[in-house]
C-alpha cells in the first residue's frame, strides 16, 4: 500500500521545467504530504503556486534535503553534481533531469514505458533522459519489442523551450524586431554559453550544445548514447542531426527506422502503436493527419504519424514523432517514473 | 561565337521565381537582346523592372512566342504543359522550373554543375529540378564521382517562400497575430489546393505539396526520383521527408550518404567539395562554422557543412546542406541552363 504521501523537494522550482514538475505533480495527482520549492540563491525567496498554495522558494542547500524522501532535479548539471549526492546521503531518492549522471553506468537512465524495471537497481540517483531522446523510444520501443530493431537514424525539429525560458524570450523578441525592421541582436542561441550566437526567428540552426570532438553535438551524442542505455543494446546502430527551430514547445523528430524482422508491413507498426502505452498515433494522409507541434504542445503523450515503408529496404521505415519536450520531453517523464518507483515499492522506505 | 544577344520571355514574370529570373538575367549578364515578360490574364498590365526598364507584362498566349529563341517558364505546371509545346513549335527553345515535364523520359532535367551534356539531347524543353533537388545533387555529385553514391537519405528544413510569395505574407501575419495575441486563420500553408490547412508560424509541417497512394508527399517522390534520374542512376537508393518551416528564403537540408568506395575521410570529402565549382564549404565546429538559412539566402553557391563519419558505417557521412530556394533552387538554375545552352551552342541556331 502506498503512504499517504510523501514529502517531495522539486530543485530548480522557478525554471520552466521546475514549473511544469509542480503542475504535472499536482495534475497527476501524485501522493505529496509536503512540497519543498527549492532553486539557487538567486531566485530564493520568489513564490511558486501548488495545489493553490503560495509556497516560498529556498535556497538549494545539502540540509535542505533532511527529511525528503523524492527530490526532483532540474536546475543544471553542476547542482545536480553538487546536490544530489547529499540528498542521496540524507535519505531522498533523486530523480535527476540533467545530463550529469546518464551515462554513469551505475544509474539507470529510465523511460517508465520502456524500461521501467530499470528502476530496481538505483542506488539513490536515477537520471532522465534528454527531451529529445525520450519521444524516440517511445515511439521506437514497441516497434523494437515486436520486430527487432537494428538502426536509427534522426533528423531533429527542436523548440526553443528546450533551452529555457530565455530563449523562447529571445526567439519571440527577434520575431517583434524582424517584423518591426529592427536590428537583433542574438545573445543566447544556439548555445548560451558558447562563443558565438545567431537568429533563430525564421531560421534553422544546427546546433544544439557544444560541439564534441568528432564534429558531432553533444545533443546528438546524448540521443546517440542514451537511447543505446535505455533499449539496453550496444549493437543498436544511431544516429543524428539535432536541429533547433523557431517553435516555441514541441519537439519533431524524422525518424528513419530498420528493423530485424522480415516482412513487417506499415499497418503492423501503426496497429501496435496504437495499442501502446503515452502514443497517440495521428496517421491520415489522406486527411492530412499527422503530429504537429503545435498540436502536441501541452500534451502528454508522444505523436507519431507518416509512418511509411522505405522504398528501397524492406525493412526500413520512416515516421514523425512529435511530443511536448517540456512534458513528456522532461517533467512528465521524472514524475512517470515517481510513479513508478511508488508502485515497484521503492519510495519512501 | 555567341551572338550579341537573344530574344528571351519569361513567363510567370510577376512571380517570386519570375521576378528573380529578370534579376539573374540582369545579374549575370546574359545576353539579352529583347526581353519580353508574360504572365497570365489576371497579371497582364503589370510593370516589370528590366535593366532599369520599365516593362508592361503581357498575356502568354501561343503567339506571345513568335521570335523567341529562349523562354524561361515558371507560372505553374498547367501554363507548361499548354504553352511550352506552343513556344518550342515556334522555335523557342524553353526552360521549365514546374514538375510539368521533369519525369518526362525524352526531356533532359538539368543541373549544370551535374549533367550539362544532357542539354545536348534536348528536343525542344528542358526540365529544372525541383528546389530542394537542385541543391542536394551539386552538394553530392563530387562525391558520386570521386567515390560513388550507393544511397541518400535526406530531411528537408524548408522554406515558405518555396510555396509562393502567399506563403510568404501568411508566415508573417501569422507571427504577427501570435505576438499580438490575436486568432489565426490558416489559408494557404502547407499546399495552397489542399483540404486543410495549418499553422506555420512557430510550428514545422511535415507536409510539401499533396500526397501520393504511397503515404509520400509528392514533394518526396520529386526528390527521390529526380536525383535519380539527373544522376543517371536507377539503383541509387534515395530516401525524403519534406518539411515545411516559418523560414522565408533558404532551404536545410539534413542529408544523410553512403558512398561506395571505402576509407574515405572527412577531409577528403572537405577538401573535394571546397574545389567544387558552385559550393561554398562551411565547416569548422571549433568557430561554430556551419551553413545557416538566413546566410544562404540572396546568394549563388549551396553551402555545405557539419560533414561527419556516421559512427557506425564507415562508407555512411551526414551533412547539412544549404541554399537560396529561389536561385540555385530555381531562377539562377534556369538562367545557368541558358548559358549552358549557348555554351554548348544550342542556342538561337
Amino acid at each position: 500500500m502506498s503512504k499517504l504521501g510523501y514529502r517531495v523537494a522539486v530543485v530548480g522550482a522557478t525554471g520552466a521545467v521546475g514549473q511544469q514538475m509542480l503542475k504535472t505533480l499536482e495534475r497527476l495527482e501524485f501522493p505529496v504530504a509536503s512540497l519543498l520549492p527549492l532553486s539557487s540563491k538567486r531566485s530564493a525567496g520568489k513564490k511558486v503556486l501548488f495545489k493553490g498554495e503560495e509556497l516560498t522558494v529556498q535556497e538549494a542547500t545539502p540540509d535542505s534535503f533532511e527529511n525528503i524522501e523524492l527530490a526532483l532535479f532540474s536546475a543544471g548539471g553542476s547542482v545536480s553534481k553538487a546536490l544530489a549526492p547529499e540528498a542521496v546521503k540524507r535519505g531522498a531518492i533523486v530523480v535527476d533531469n540533467t545530463s550529469a549522471f546518464r551515462m554513469d553506468e551505475n544509474i539507470p537512465l529510465v523511460v517508465p514505458e520502456v524500461n521501467e524495471q530499470d528502476l530496481k537497481e538505483h542506488q539513490g540517483i536515477i537520471a532522465n533522459p534528454n527531451c529529445s531522446t525520450i519521444q524516440m523510444v517511445v515511439a521506437l520501443e514497441p516497434i523494437r519489442k515486436a520486430f527487432g530493431l537494428k538502426r536509427v537514424m534522426v533528423s531533429t525539429y527542436q523548440a526553443v523551450s528546450g533551452a529555457g525560458a530565455e530563449a523562447v524570450d529571445e526567439m519571440y523578441n527577434q520575431s517583434r524586431q524582424i517584423l518591426n525592421n529592427e536590428e537583433i541582436n542574438p545573445e543566447i542561441l544556439p548555445v548560451g554559453g558558447d562563443k558565438k550566437h545567431y537568429q533563430i526567428a525564421y531560421n534553422a540552426v544546427p546546433q544544439i550544445d557544444l560541439f564534441q570532438e568528432n564534429g558531432y553535438t553533444f545533443e546528438e551524442m546524448k540521443m546517440i548514447n542514451e537511447t543505446k542505455k535505455i533499449m539496453h543494446d550496444d549493437s543498436l546502430q544511431v544516429a543524428a542531426t539535432c536541429v533547433r527551430l523557431p517553435v516555441e514547445t514541441g519537439h519533431s523528430e524524422s525518424v528513419y527506422i530498420e528493423v530485424e524482422q522480415d516482412g513487417v508491413s506499415v499497418e503492423e507498426i501503426k496497429n501496435l502503436l496504437q495499442e501502446s502505452q503515452g502514443i497517440t498515433l495521428q496517421d491520415d494522409p489522406k486527411e492530412q493527419l499527422y503530429p504537429l507541434a503545435t498540436d502536441a504542445a501541452g500534451k502528454d503523450d508522444v505523436f507519431v504519424g507518416r509512418i511509411r515503408h522505405d522504398l528501397d529496404n524492406t525493412k526500413g521505415f520512416h515516421m514523425w514523432v512529435v511530443a511536448d519536450n517540456l512534458l513528456k520531453g522532461a517533467a512528465l517523464n521524472s514524475v512517470q517514473i515517481a510513479f513508478s518507483l511508488e508502485k515497484l515499492g521503492l519510495l519512501g522506505k
